[in-house]
């Protein structure tokens, strides 16, 4: 069955954002897909990166930030990693040799105005027809709600961090 | 670092359940943990099963739903697939030999009455230390999001469903 391909935006304060677009990920190769997944702002090896190259190494996987975490605020060097990631996107985007495109927290990139929503969607409608588009990161905003065509908010119910639980490698990293 | 381990619950009417818990899975396979994923109510094979046995392989996955959808209220052949389910997870949780458990639509399994909430938590509570038990399917009931460390609400915001898209082979299934 074809279909015109449609982008997907999974927001919200729960967790389930990043497990989701992997999932899909995952789901996607089972059907032979061709995937690739652009993770912005962060740049450490995770438990998940190590999973695809092990597991997965047909999916593509590129990091776009740094080791260190974003504080308050992204340093110069933070806003030209994510740079580099918008345009590498923009070029994968426009090419469409991609099936399912993953956009790891696009939206957090945004909110840190590494690069302004009308940038970002400007690209997203370069989106060739068939490409599934698949954004992820809390604080969506509301132009892009807008413009996709599933939207999920993943909503905090309930939290163990409240209850003082470390993230864990293999379950939150 | 150790862990007691914690009970997730993924709820909600929004997409992105079911791909949540595959992420963990992939993340945790990643890490090295072992994992066991039960599917109630689906008895189909989708292109995650088929994902998960090309490759990882080391992932247990069991079906306990027939082919056929539930339309209205189960069948007994329905509730026999559940029961024998709810019986297999019941000793595997009791055994301990996995690090993450997944009952991927058992809220739904409850929803139908397939089993009640009171049997489904009782078996849960066997949990040993350090097993993480991640429950999907919308219309969690209270009781379980009482007992449950984490919930995250699955909110549809928007969905393509609306605009008569029908669940496309690796996307939804």
């Amino acid at each position: 069955m074809h279909s015109k391909g449609y982008i997907h935006v999974y927001t919200g304060n729960g967790k389930g954002k990043t497990t989701a677009a992997l999932g899909l990920a995952l789901r996607a190769a089972g059907a032979g897909k061709k995937i690739f997944i652009a993770q912005f702002v962060k740049g450490r090896i995770y438990s998940e990166t190590e999973a695809l190259k092990k597991y997965l190494p047909e999916i593509e996987i590129k990091q776009y930030g740094l080791e260190t975490f974003i504080i308050n605020s992204p340093t110069p060097e933070d806003i030209k990693a994510a740079r580099k990631g918008l345009a590498e996107v923009s070029a994968i985007i426009e090419h469409g040799n991609y099936d399912v495109i993953i956009l790891d927290e696009a939206n957090i990139a945004i909110y840190f105005n590494m690069f302004t929503v009308e940038e970002f969607i400007d690209i997203i409608k370069k989106k060739k027809t068939g490409t599934e588009i698949i954004i992820t990161g809390r604080n969506a905003p509301a132009e892009l709600i807008e413009l996709a065509d599933l939207v999920t908010e993943m909503k905090e119910i309930k939290h163990y961090y409240t209850q003082g639980v470390l993230a864990r490698k293999g379950i939150e990293y």
